[in-house]
């Protein structure tokens, strides 16, 4: 790889890409050893968000940032300077329109990219990228529509390129040690779990076109950053947009694809309210401002209700248009315990009950629990995650895991069924919401392969 | 009334059991005068639950307890007793049977019911209570079936006879100073709320048929009090059982049947579990106890979605079978803030934000919200709320509220048609389970009143 050997000799010699959809747990070895010591990575998006992975990644020995792909100039200047500023290789650019990225997927000197556009290119490039034999790892949100989900699957399926969702919040460190809970059996048997995005995002969502947050009423061309592409997913569509940051842990807690499936989902919406609000009145806007005439058709809070195959239900909350406290609302209720999370993630910040431990109907604070509990990858890379920064050290970790993997050869621990799982939740709450509410079926993306796979997220066999 | 007028009579001459039907809040005067100066009661049902409000009632100068019915002796003998330490005259008993009730109903002597029973008789003995013009007051669960909630509101309007219900977590103090937070606007418009009742009930379904609460694994004949009764549900049931501590609140809040409407519901629910294994893990029972092979049909958790013709979306859960700590789990969320409730009431247990007034981004503590908008009427009645007892004073309020009103002819807080909507929730709520989540809408019982009757609940107009 790292030696020029062509992208789709190196496919077929290895036989990597496959591993996603052939190789079961019990073949792969514990910390199975590199197979190669360098993963060139190509970048797909370098706004913000890309450019906070791209700083992490240049600080790993074992990631050559080869090109990065990006219609806007500003985003590709501020990204070459972070290249600049790690003393490495300047990447190669791709900033001729939209389209550009195609150009890099060309490339013969890259294994993998990271792709962090905006939503609605997220399941096109991927696919594009798969069928040029590069690995995806994909960054968060939900599907424009639910064809794209089962795109996503066919195209790795037939390619036998594995794809990675890049879903951070799995590794948050308060969540992998209720994971670790969950695991040990504290709280029995699973019952009844709750995630959300619950984010005040109006600053995001507007801004002057020059500050990317809190410093206007603009979105759409006049604006930059997110609100210049994500705004307009509130203008169009009402459903659960976000999916991905509640869900995620939540379905690695209940072994989503491996031997449990989320079958069924019904949504429901309140009004719109919170951004038309947050134009009128802020000091740049006001009820004459041109976009205070806009309708926004994403309700200010949209719920949504889960089954599972197993028996359990999930509710899912997204909540970015109103003034609240950052909290993504996890919930973890088994037969013999619960956790219910009320703020960002810190650890003395929760409520825990165990019947077994804790004083009768009393709620504990969860940091003892937390620290006894932390789980072994955090204690492993303790440091590196909190060196590296990104999101609490949450997106070293799954950049760790994407990048492991693909020089280990083994299987993501979030795969392409993750990704179109996680990812359908949007296109089939858009419809329900539709419907009144009506329950829709979720597909079962591994086409019953759900019911023989195995765990594998940081189960102690490939712990990235 | 207490002059020895019949009943009948009464009703014809006074006009006061049409007032829940035809009178609107703008000809209620503030603190009506009494009509009458003391309320003859008959309690039916005297179980825990009735002698609870038994002994609150009996410290009122303006109540007299002529008689009760119960068919349990040692109930009736429990009851017996609290009304000679009160020094008041002895009640008549009623204790022949189930339908001993009856004979009860036929006194000219009495003009309101107080029916503390068993869930299965409310609707029942509340259209019994009617059709012989007394009015009843009556205490919380869910229908058995939708057309007893049709059946209750149809007698209340033939007879003219009004109906409360008991719905007491309306008067919990941190919650009446939510709502008054809620009419001050603090909250902006309305958008999401959510309640429930998550409680672990399994001391309460199951005990030895001698000591009410945590003392075995018996329930039906065998066992006492509740589990005598209410385990049975469990048994064959699974829906949102227990549905208005939870919704009772937010229905307020949201001026339910009141200018706008709950219209559609959709539940689902988890597994069963909790009761089965309460019963093999408890030292009296044992995976060879006859109750081991009794399926529970009731989930362990059920959630119901719920919108309204406003635009607000409302999450109830109905949790009684886990062990986990009280907490009615409410949440109020509008445009400009947000109260989450995670304890059982305590002022300081809470989290708020409102946007012009709290550290961007950052919950506060609730406890000097709780104080600076203790509503009015808690102010009030401090001191009788809080000598009185009972659920941290709920009771009291609820109480009052029955009393007082019969006595200046005035609405019920929380009428007929609120009545037949919370209870409409359990019977909607089996439906959708039954058919996989699917969305059931909920009657209009107040046959399109709703949309021009006004708030009344401790408006200021007619506070008890």
């Amino acid at each position: 790889m790292s030696q020029n050997i062509p992208r789709r000799d190196f496919i077929k010699n290895t036989g990597l890409a496959g591993l996603s959809v052939g190789l079961s747990v019990n073949t792969i070895k514990a910390f199975a050893p590199e197979q190669m010591t360098k993963v060139r990575l190509g970048m797909i998006g370098v706004g913000l968000r890309g450019q906070s992975h791209l700083e992490m990644l240049l600080g790993r020995k074992d990631v050559e940032v080869v090109a990065m792909a990006d219609p806007d100039e500003r985003s590709l200047a501020s990204a070459r300077q972070l290249v600049a500023k790690s003393g490495k290789k300047a990447a190669v650019e791709y900033g001729k329109g939209n389209t550009d990225y195609k150009n890099l997927l060309k490339r013969t000197d890259i294994d993998a990219v990271l792709i962090a556009s905006p939503w609605e290119w997220h399941i096109i490039q991927a696919i594009d990228a798969m069928n040029v034999g590069k690995i995806p790892g994909v960054e968060v949100c939900g599907a424009i529509k639910l064809q794209d989900c089962w795109d996503v699957v066919n195209t790795s399926e037939k390619t036998k390129v594995p794809a990675m969702i890049m879903e951070n919040v799995c590794y948050r460190r308060d969540v992998m040690a209720v994971l670790n809970m969950v695991r040990l059996g504290m709280f029995g048997e699973l019952l009844h779990l709750q995630g959300g995005y619950e984010h005040d995002l109006r600053g995001v969502k507007f801004n002057d076109g020059i500050t990317p947050y809190n410093s206007g009423v603009e979105f759409g061309p006049k604006a930059f950053s997110e609100a210049r592409w994500r705004t307009q997913h509130s203008v169009d569509r009402n459903g659960e947009l976000y999916p991905t940051h509640g869900l995620g842990p939540v379905a690695v807690m209940i072994d989503s694809n491996r031997g449990n499936r989320m079958s069924k989902l019904s949504s429901v919406s309140t009004k719109s309210r919170g951004l038309h609000r947050y134009i009128i009145n802020h000091p740049k806007g006001g009820p004459n401002h041109p976009n205070a005439k806009v309708k926004f058709k994403l309700g200010d809070i949209v719920t949504t209700q889960i089954q599972t195959t197993n028996g359990e239900t999930i509710v899912l909350t997204h909540d970015t248009s109103s003034p609240r406290p950052y909290n993504l609302g996890f919930r973890v209720q088994g037969t013999n315990g619960i956790w219910q999370d009320n703020h960002a993630g810190e650890p003395n910040a929760g409520l825990i009950y165990f019947e077994d431990k804790s004083k009768p109907h009393t709620w504990e604070n969860t940091k003892s629990y937390m620290d006894q509990y932390d789980h072994p990858i955090w204690k492993r890379f303790d440091k590196e995650a909190a060196g590296a920064g990104g999101e609490g050290g949450m997106d070293f970790f799954v950049e760790n895991a994407f990048i492991e993997c693909i020089k280990r050869k083994t299987e993501f621990p979030l795969d392409v069924y993750d990704l179109a799982t996680l990812y359908s939740i949007t296109p089939l709450s858009e419809k329900s919401i539709i419907e009144g509410g009506q329950v829709q079926n979720i597909p079962d993306f591994t086409r019953g392969k759900w019911q023989t796979r195995k765990p594998i997220f940081c189960t102690g066999h490939n712990d990235y």
